[in-house]
């Protein structure tokens, strides 16, 4: 096992009837911008819920933050924050609303020009405003880490930054605000979290058991429960599995102590921004392409993911690790996420500019032994079209 | 699952070396006082190694926190730390020591009788000083978690408490700390951890399969590891696997919005006030003993256990749980824990007196179910003879 520091402040308050909570987590005195996105939590109830449970609160609104955020949204935020002595932030919505949510915390009282947050990696943030949240869409972890994906429309980047100072205060997890979800939604969220769980699992053993066993744990609860959501949306015990394996797929938790790969997301990032698929979407592209040509050097753990959770033990180690590769496509496809750039009528032509993103991005190096390197990049890329 | 509020603050520093990075951790204006227990850390070199990292700090120290901390011991160290205006505490040893550490925080400023924050069960907690640990006994999961195991010695009663206040900052995690430890309390760390995660996970369904898969993790890890680390103490990786997994049982995690079951700590606490006996061979004996008598109102998670964790899937319900709970006496006899009164030279004319103590304790509706009863925890310690 590798060492590592592991910090995981944030309060969860996880189940039915959370949202009345909220009370006690933010103070009564603060001055509450409420962020959320295109309205769906008016649609559903989660609004009406929020208001009601801040009943007294000085709060007000801020909505339109898109999926992958916009840094052109997120500044006029962070005008309106500024103009209205706002401090406290209340991030009700998904991924993309709370990960915009923690840039606009972190630019408030940020010198100098905002995006330089986004691209010296958060590391020299030095103060944020304080963020709770409630989850509406179960799929990246972003309410209980401090971690954020930005997107600038004007340049076409998709980029990460982190830093302790954005982790949320408190995160709000009432499974019953998922049962609404379209099914699209819901489909790449549970992709999203197989995803990000395989990031942290599939590099190559360093004798790290706890870490490896709650991987696979959350993996096969995506497996078992990700269709019955699907097949079910208003299944409670379902949703609350969804809903807690996405959280604890990237709580920090399971890639404590071990080697991690996010390649699959540097190189989906770069298909997100270039053509405008949605992000799980281009996970299930790049994966089992990166899978294959990785297989290698990720032989072990790939033969340990095929035994614990394929139940692949007969056949050459090779067949296994096929079949494994081959079983993950079928789920992302059952989950009704497909797997090749020419399953969204993309072709071939725009590989050059998202190689061209990546070096440009300095992603030249990527993979848990750093050998992905723009070439190879690109031959994960031709194997997805 | 149910619904659950999980807090973790503590920030974990895991690995060699760590205990260097001591004064990153604790303001280098605080008066700090070192808490530890017998003097093994002087043998071992962590006193060293932390009187180093914390050169330039007003450092203090009290010695002679015991194994089940005395209440007795644990008022001295109040007394010190008020004459001394000590406003940082720093808990070195394993879960007893920072047990008492925590007691210590608490009743600097407690008003009144402090032996009341145990029998109220921390719940009137106003504030406490802020605490950091070095962990060198991974037993107890102590170390992240805000509970608290106090005995009185004058009266012979060993009851808990917890409070959030008393949560450690930092919890350092440093493997190599636990080459030396006695091949006994090696055992008994294992066997108490493992014991914990069963008491989280040995109830009955509630469809928390993420919950279920971590605890199961834990359990085979410790399967694995736990012979590995009386073998070969200065495996480090094994070492490691055991520290982390102990952590684990015990943080909160695996048993949030799951029914939990505390009677054969219960149960063991009174051993332990009564005979003596260490705190894991207490559990030891009365854990199989319990599982007989409540195998039915437990026959579904047992059923699940013995599958996952000891692979038995053939033959009646009644002989896989009946093979399941003596794989488990097994797996701690081979640690070195003994799982029968008898083993202990103890006979049964102490009951009485064990159910006596329960009662005036209050612990007489015990177990998920409530259904442990004086009467049954009486055939629970008769079957355990």
């Amino acid at each position: 096992m590798n060492n590592f520091t592991l910090y995981t402040p944030t309060k969860i308050r996880f189940g039915k009837g959370q949202i009345a909570k909220l009370s006690s987590e933010i103070p009564k005195d603060a001055k509450v911008l409420m962020l959320y996105g295109g309205g769906s939590i008016k649609r559903n109830g989660v609004y009406e819920q929020v208001v009601t449970a801040l009943d007294g609160y000085d709060l007000h609104e801020f909505s339109g933050i898109e999926p992958n955020p916009a840094y052109e949204t997120l500044i006029k935020a962070v005008a309106y924050i500024r103009e209205n002595g706002i401090n406290y932030l209340l991030a009700v919505g998904g991924g993309s609303v709370i990960d915009g949510t923690k840039f606009i915390a972190a630019a408030v009282d940020y010198p100098g020009d905002p995006w330089k947050i986004v691209t010296n990696g958060g590391q020299d943030i030095r103060s944020a405003l304080p963020i709770s949240c409630v989850l509406t869409l179960p799929a990246t972890g972003s309410e209980t880490n401090c971690f954020s994906v930005v997107s600038r429309r004007e340049t076409g980047d998709k980029q990460s930054f982190g830093n302790p100072l954005v982790h949320p205060k408190c995160a709000i997890l009432d499974p019953q605000t998922t049962f609404t979800l379209p099914p699209r939604q819901t489909a790449n969220g549970v992709v999203d979290a197989f995803i990000h769980t395989l990031e942290q699992y599939l590099t190559y053993p360093v004798n790290a058991k706890i870490q490896d066993r709650f991987a696979e744990g959350i993996l096969l609860t995506l497996i078992e429960e990700g269709p019955k959501v699907l097949a079910n949306p208003d299944d409670y015990d379902s949703r609350a599995n969804v809903m807690w394996a996405a959280t604890q797929a990237l709580s920090g938790l399971i890639g404590a102590g071990v080697p991690q790969d996010w390649a699959t997301h540097a190189l989906g990032h770069e298909i997100t921004a270039l053509h405008g698929l949605d992000h799980a979407q281009t996970l299930a592209i790049v994966l089992p392409a990166l899978l294959h040509e990785k297989r290698k050097t990720k032989r072990e753990k790939l033969l340990q993911y095929a035994e614990r959770i394929w139940h692949l033990t007969d056949g050459s180690e090779e067949s296994r690790i096929e079949c494994a590769i081959e079983a993950t496509r079928v789920f992302f496809e059952e989950m009704g996420v497909k797997t090749r750039f020419s399953d969204y009528q993309i072709d071939d032509s725009g590989i050059p500019q998202l190689v061209a993103k990546l070096i440009e991005h300095g992603q030249t190096a990527l993979g848990e032994q750093q050998d992905i390197t723009p070439q190879v990049s690109e031959r994960i890329y031709r194997a997805a079209v």
